[in-house]
């Protein structure tokens, strides 16, 4: 598609990320503009890239007994309205529906925003005893937001694909364990498959999710020394269950609340993937998670197209066999050059070249995404070395973020050096905190950072950040501010 | 869930088949209502069922070249209003956005009833050459379409899963032969997987999708003589590619319009499942399409409990690792009796049981749901034994159902028979028709029926069915009218 166009990307990722990182969507075929301004649609490359991160995560979640259901789309105002600081901090983003073919609703019907209210006024019939307990259920959906701020594909647009998990619990230990348990696998997914080093912890009381009682969170750094969060997994304690009436009959035949927790995470992943790992070609998948791990180009003149083009289809079948998502480039309209560079702002982390010499002599090129180092392999290990070199580009990548999270992480003892830091490189800023939250806001209105993260792991680094950023009171916690997408 | 109400099927299903259908969707954990008058929540039992036809048909569309994306839900009033036809036909039904926060929105906005519109304005960008051709993509999503007719669950809904896969062409025929294959593939899916036997045709001009050239279908029938829906396949010819500009240049150096299609299942047929195959018992589901193809119940009393136990999940084991989906009832808070009729109610095809004796002589007893006979196999021949009495299972259930279409296949050479027909047993009427729309029209006035479909196997029948069942000119096609869902 688009083929007459020039297809290179003609921005440098460090001069301009953000103008880079919306030419590598459109240019690599992730993602094009929808008609209402903050949406997108998904072409099939972006699609097939969050459909690998949803088996994944899919398959995960149902190891661990979490089952999928359907909720409907609209959720009346009332029901939203039943737990009050949800629906004030939702209200300001709300699509309604006020209409249905000529005729006004006597009751405006909001988009779903997120589905805690629909999914426990459903679980609120559902339970009746603690033999119907837990419930761990999970929703593959999209969320409508009708975003204020700048959007940016994938990572802030007014409908956005995601999945989010409602679980209820008989006890709150359960309900905390489960937190962790959703928080681990988040952590796992987002580390071993899309190669993307984290920050777990806590967020601050103003940060939490609105209704929740914490909500604990993965933290990453982009390149350009901004944070996003990742992921997100919310202990509701008992804020939910109450107002929506979600009571079972415990072992000692009396009437108890039930306890609940709430995840997510959405195709905001996608963004992030291509903001760490893309590079001045453009995209740069891992292989985990690459719709296309491997594209084979037969290299051929007129002469010998039929017999290279067998070849490397008969190379792609023996790939395929051992597992490996395997395309050949068998198009008579391009040039390999101009093949060679499609793929590479496509992000496909390995190709083969593949000309009639290296058939003499039983061997292919291949040739790293990440590196853009060549090798020889003879077609006798063919397999083995492919998938060598796929795991250490995979490594590799996860590497490069791990050292982009450690260069930007910085500690601050005053908050002078805390806004020198900010307004330098930026990053990650850790302090010391007094867990007043004025201190949190003043912070966030005279510098734009907001405290990102209550980390779990501290690091030892309690003894140097004793006293709060900002008021000079003595620390009790210590905070991670960044400024953030 | 509901764990102290009574379970069982309250109702015959021959004798009320509309409170039957309705209690077996609830009562065998399919869905539950929503908030919203029309709409409905999907039950993990329910949603797996969809889970698996999803599985099934995506992998087969994969086979065939078909690639997923992502559609916003929301579409700009005019953008849906660009066919006119099209934008007609569906105006009473659609649900309108006229606020985002505490905003009126300057144009309001519709909620998919279908996505044609939205997909070809990103198309026309996305398509400049042949070489950009053919597009063959798929969606999964939900479509809205406010039902102001009386709602049913799964059969009509203000909101339904459902596929809708939209495609593009640089000629007509491969367009026409798109329509085709994809209505073969649809009309496996539900005589293969659904045992479901359906009639295959194409719509009347007045019944086909609004803004197609012409529409096929599969037409099922329902044990209660009414016809349903099963699933449709588009030829749109060049009635959107005009107005949304979908052109391409060609190797002929000239700019054309291309040729597109449009197709699409729902949850529709989960509802069509339980109609044709369930009993007084409860749920019935074709082995092949069935979450839980086999539940183990060990029979035990306390003292023998753990040995019981041990064996009927080393069963289970051996049973999924063939393949099989398995699950162990270890409930030890119901009797078996209790366990045996839930597990009937929710038509898990078959039951293994399995006590001390069975035990001591090796072997177990299976049930199958379908004809509720018993039979016992020995442990060393349980795997053949189990697939093959699924694989009867399936035969047997598709067998059903075409004895019921067979059954309610009837011809009618005078419009006095046609009407005694619908009024007596109803069914599909095969009639001759003159192909006028307006005899079409009092047809349906006079007796309720529809056109369903001008069948492409005729069967032989022309000689018969010579004149127009409604004004007795010469007919030139074949027409089955049924009352329909």
């Amino acid at each position: 598609m688009a083929s007459a166009k020039h297809i290179g990307i003609s921005v440098k990722k460090n001069e301009n990320l953000s103008d880079w990182y919306t030419q590598v969507i459109w240019k690599a075929g992730l993602a094009d503009y929808a008609p209402v301004k903050g949406f997108i649609v998904l072409k099939p490359y972006g699609y097939a890239i969050w459909e690998l991160i949803k088996d994944i995560l899919d398959r995960k979640l149902k190891e661990t007994g979490h089952q999928n259901g359907f909720l409907p789309v609209l959720i009346p105002e009332a029901l939203l309205a039943k737990e009050k600081d949800h629906f004030t901090g939702f209200t300001p983003e709300v699509f309604w529906v006020t209409r249905a073919g000529n005729n006004d609703l006597s009751e405006k019907l909001a988009l779903r925003p997120t589905s805690e209210t629909i999914a426990y006024s459903s679980f609120s019939r559902w339970i009746a005893s603690y033999r119907d307990l837990p419930i761990k259920m999970n929703f593959w959906n999209s969320a409508l937001r009708a975003e204020i701020k700048a959007t940016k594909p994938f990572i802030r647009n007014s409908e956005f694909l995601w999945q989010e998990g409602h679980t209820v619990h008989a006890d709150e230990e359960e309900a905390k364990g489960e937190v962790m348990l959703i928080l681990d696998i988040y952590q796992r997914l987002i580390e071993d498959h899309l190669a993307i080093a984290t920050i777990a912890g806590l967020k601050s009381e103003k940060e939490k999710f609105v209704g929740a009682q914490y909500t604990t969170t993965l933290e990453g750094m982009m390149p350009d020394g901004k944070a996003l969060q990742m992921a997100t997994s919310h202990h509701l304690g008992q804020n939910f269950s109450k107002p929506f009436e979600i009571k079972y009959l415990g072992q000692d035949n009396d009437q108890h609340y039930a306890w609940q927790t709430s995840w997510g995470i959405s195709w905001r992943l996608i963004g992030a993937l291509v903001m760490m790992h893309g590079d001045d070609k453009g995209l740069l998948l891992p292989p985990y998670i690459a719709p296309i791990q491997i594209v084979v180009v037969p290299i051929f003149r007129d002469r010998d197209s039929k017999v290279v083009k067998s070849k490397a289809l008969e190379v792609a079948e023996v790939l395929r066999k051992s597992g490996l998502r395997v395309i050949v480039d068998e198009r008579e309209e391009y040039t390999s050059g101009w093949k060679f560079n499609e793929w590479e702002v496509k992000g496909v982390p390995l190709r083969i070249n593949l000309g009639p010499r290296d058939i003499e002599n039983a061997q292919v090129e291949l040739v790293r995404r990440d590196t853009m180092q060549k090798s020889t392999v003879n077609c006798s290990i063919l397999v083995d070395s492919v998938f060598s070199i796929l795991n250490e580009i995979q490594t590799n990548l996860l590497l490069r973020t791990k050292e982009i999270l450690r260069q930007y992480l910085s500690k601050a003892t005053s908050y002078d050096s805390f806004k020198s830091i900010l307004d330098g490189k930026g990053g990650f800023v850790y302090t010391g905190w007094c867990g007043d939250q004025s201190c949190e806001t003043k912070v966030k209105e005279e510098t734009g950072a907001d405290l990102r993260v209550l980390p779990f792991d501290e690091q030892q680094e309690t003894g140097l950040l004793s006293n709060c950023v900002y008021c000079r009171q003595p620390a009790n916690k210590i905070a991670v501010f960044a400024r953030a997408y």
